[in-house]
């Protein structure tokens, strides 16, 4: 305790805001994924504001050997953000300025808190675009989408958050300044260490500022949604539309029991009785709007597609996509608690995947409403559950254990865009050899021999 | 010399084709860097076929402590190939076979001794894409664009290497395999490994296996080619063409002395009289491409483009790209050699660089020809010199260490996409911070103890 009660004296005598109390070291030492049974909470949450503030924390946390959690808005579904050791909370919320964005370039220098949201607002006013879009972009920082490696609907043809990335400062464990590479939008030069920081979930060291890369915002976008009998059909048909050379931004989809759930509680006019509904959206110049879209609803009909509309404006557009992010919602008012995971596969496999899934629940009693992204081969299975009810909690652990099982089987891997964190990282072996791991591990030592960056998560 | 004997004998005993005379050995201790002074060659060229036939030498070097150099077409301008220490050339021509092309996955698995060309002809005629294409596509192969994370001129719309390997199957130091990814577009499982070895210019580990990404092909292309009276025009021009939103999928430029070298040796019809001259490659669906060229043509205009040419047919379409392809060609008419370059600044900076290392050439006498990516801020200073005239080889080396300032100056790094190799090395710390090597020079020494993987390139 005299040593916790130091720790906190140091800090204070440091940086700008630390909080203390039980109250408030509770409430940051959680994250979205609201794990179950954390046995020990943050001793201190420090908001800081400068590169500065961040190296000092790491000096002192050097100094007593303690644990740094980093945070952003705190929306991670895996549990990276989560104290499970004690430590320190290191909370971006207030470095959050937008340093710079060029036109010339086609970048923006940002700090680790900013709202991805606001960020991509701010550079679509200058005719730019940044691609990268979680479902909680509204809420979630760039910092977070950096050390998840975040993805989102429009990866399928924009890539996700590491092909954004081309310059990060880093504060390492020790405490200095690490540039991984330059405001340039092609690299050769040395190793590649940008692309080591993107996803290593905090683990490796601090980001303090990014480097993005930015494109030219596309002139129009449209979706076409199609509904289908049977999810092997929706996913034939994703096939065919890119055998007509067809590049969709996006190709999302929702399996019947999400379709339903969030017709239940956030009214779309969804088609209930359908298996799978398809979305598939185009962007461009207005003038090759209708030819894709033309080609695609042909495509669509000669796959059996049951029923198809498109969206003809923005109101229209925006209704199917807020339906289709409103799924993980709709299923939290089912139990008290909902969980979400982020499996992928190879996409010849992706039929089965969502299929086994359901067998999968159905074994283990539980409710499953799957949403995704067919292009990617990525399914989102969201279980709503009873944290209290321990039987359940029971079903749904050897469920999931089952899902990782049948991903690994299907020759895909644990996280596409969500990341391992604590949540996953005791089956991450069932994807991931074991001189991968063993490389992993070493990489872990090199940047955080004291093991204080987000201990133990990943592996 | 007798372990010499010895390493070739067990060489031999485990592998089906060794070479050891004189002139082979010497022949494949080059590479197109053409690099002087080399003190030692290879002991022994190793044609390998299997990922096992790698390990097997893998296995003897380190029985040896020897090094191991790899090779596909022995096209690297940086000498990354070349065998300065002696040690075992692994030479990679034969182990060419393309495994697997899915248009379902959109993915490809390849060996590292597939010509790239051939392999971008391949996917094609399944309608789908492999972006990158450095200039001597048509002989080098697929390990070595890893190797160096190779872009070329759709690097701007499109990205480098690195943007499209999924998974690699890599042969360690110690004879290991190590599986990088997985068959999946999105990965946010771990570390991402396969981004440290593509560009590590074969010094971390030994690729025996990618599989890559593809994307639908565009269905059609045109250029447009436009002249300026000033390097900073081109430049001002490309800025003004993105703030319409277009996104070319190539913008490249030739300047004065390029176009006039080009002209002299490989006639084109190119206007000899201009400063700069800028291509600029559209692509899309058909409908969309009078639409762009529409208003590219008036962009131009509005800045001051003197003459502006489009191609209108295949013929025309090749006729402008030969030209632009010829530039290296072109340049080794002159001299006995020719040294081509990879600097890469914000391109903000890029007039200022080219206007530099014209002076810089100017001030030690050497002629040079500058061609580039404009859009990616990149220029490939190509320098026709003769290498047996001590005196001026000197000059080109002061201009050289000056060229590598300037870029360092205007925030730039001293590679896009042809990567360090040991002409580089001694100006790397110019460019990359002390901490970031340091962590650089730890990741080696974890990957590979024995310091066996192509030694002492890079830095």
């Amino acid at each position: 305790m005299l040593m916790k009660n130091k720790l906190i004296s140091d800090l204070k005598k440091e940086l700008p805001c630390v909080l203390d109390t039980l109250e408030e070291r509770y409430a940051y030492s959680q994250d979205a994924s609201n794990i179950k049974n954390i046995k020990n909470i943050a001793d201190a949450v420090v908001f800081v504001e400068t590169a500065e503030d961040v190296q000092n924390v790491v000096r002192i946390a050097n100094k007593y050997k303690t644990p740094i959690i980093c945070r952003g808005a705190g929306t991670n579904v895996v549990g990276s953000c989560v104290c499970e050791h004690g430590g320190i909370i290191l909370n971006f919320s207030k470095m959050n300025k937008i340093k710079e964005i060029s036109c010339e370039n086609m970048t923006a220098i940002v700090e680790p808190g900013v709202i991805l949201g606001d960020f991509q607002k701010e550079v679509e006013k200058f005719g730019l675009f940044y691609p990268p879009d979680p479902s909680n972009l509204a809420v979630s920082t760039i910092g977070g989408s950096i050390a998840q490696s975040s993805g989102g609907a429009k990866s399928f043809k924009y890539g996700t958050t590491k092909d954004y990335v081309i310059d990060l400062k880093v504060v390492t464990a020790n405490g200095e300044i690490l540039r991984t590479g330059a405001n340039t939008i092609k690299n050769a030069t040395g190793y590649n260490l940008g692309s080591l920081f993107v996803g290593s979930e905090g683990t490796l060291g601090i980001v303090v500022e990014a480097t993005l890369k930015l494109i030219p915002k596309p002139e129009c976008k449209k979706v076409v949604a199609a509904y289908f009998d049977t999810v092997s059909d929706a996913v034939q048909a994703v096939n065919a539309v890119i055998e007509q050379r067809i590049y969709p931004a996006t190709i999302d989809f929702m399996d019947k029991n999400a379709i339903q759930t969030v017709e239940k509680f956030y009214p779309a006019n969804l088609l209930i009785n359908k298996d799978a509904l398809l979305l598939i959206e185009i962007d461009g110049f207005e003038c090759s709007l209708a030819y894709q879209e033309n080609i695609i609803l042909n495509v669509l009909k000669s796959c059996n597609a049951a029923e198809i509309q498109s969206s003809h404006n923005d109101e229209e557009y925006n209704k199917i996509w807020t339906a289709r992010r409103s799924s993980m919602g709709a299923c939290a008012q089912l139990k008290p608690n909902v969980t979400t995971d982020d499996v992928i596969v190879p996409r010849e496999n992706l039929a089965k995947l969502v299929l086994g899934i359901r067998e999968i629940c159905e074994k283990y009693g539980l409710d499953v409403c799957m949403v995704g992204h067919v292009g990617d081969g990525s399914v989102h299975p969201q279980i709503p559950i009873d944290y209290n009810n321990e039987e359940e909690y029971s079903r749904y652990k050897l469920a999931k254990g089952e899902i990782y099982d049948l991903t690994a089987k299907l020759g895909g891997i644990l996280s596409g865009e969500h990341g391992i964190g604590l949540e996953k990282r005791g089956h991450i072996h069932k994807v991931i050899n074991s001189v991968a791991l063993n490389y992993m591990r070493q990489i872990k030592k090199t940047f955080d021999p004291n093991n204080i960056l987000n201990p133990y998560k990943i592996f």
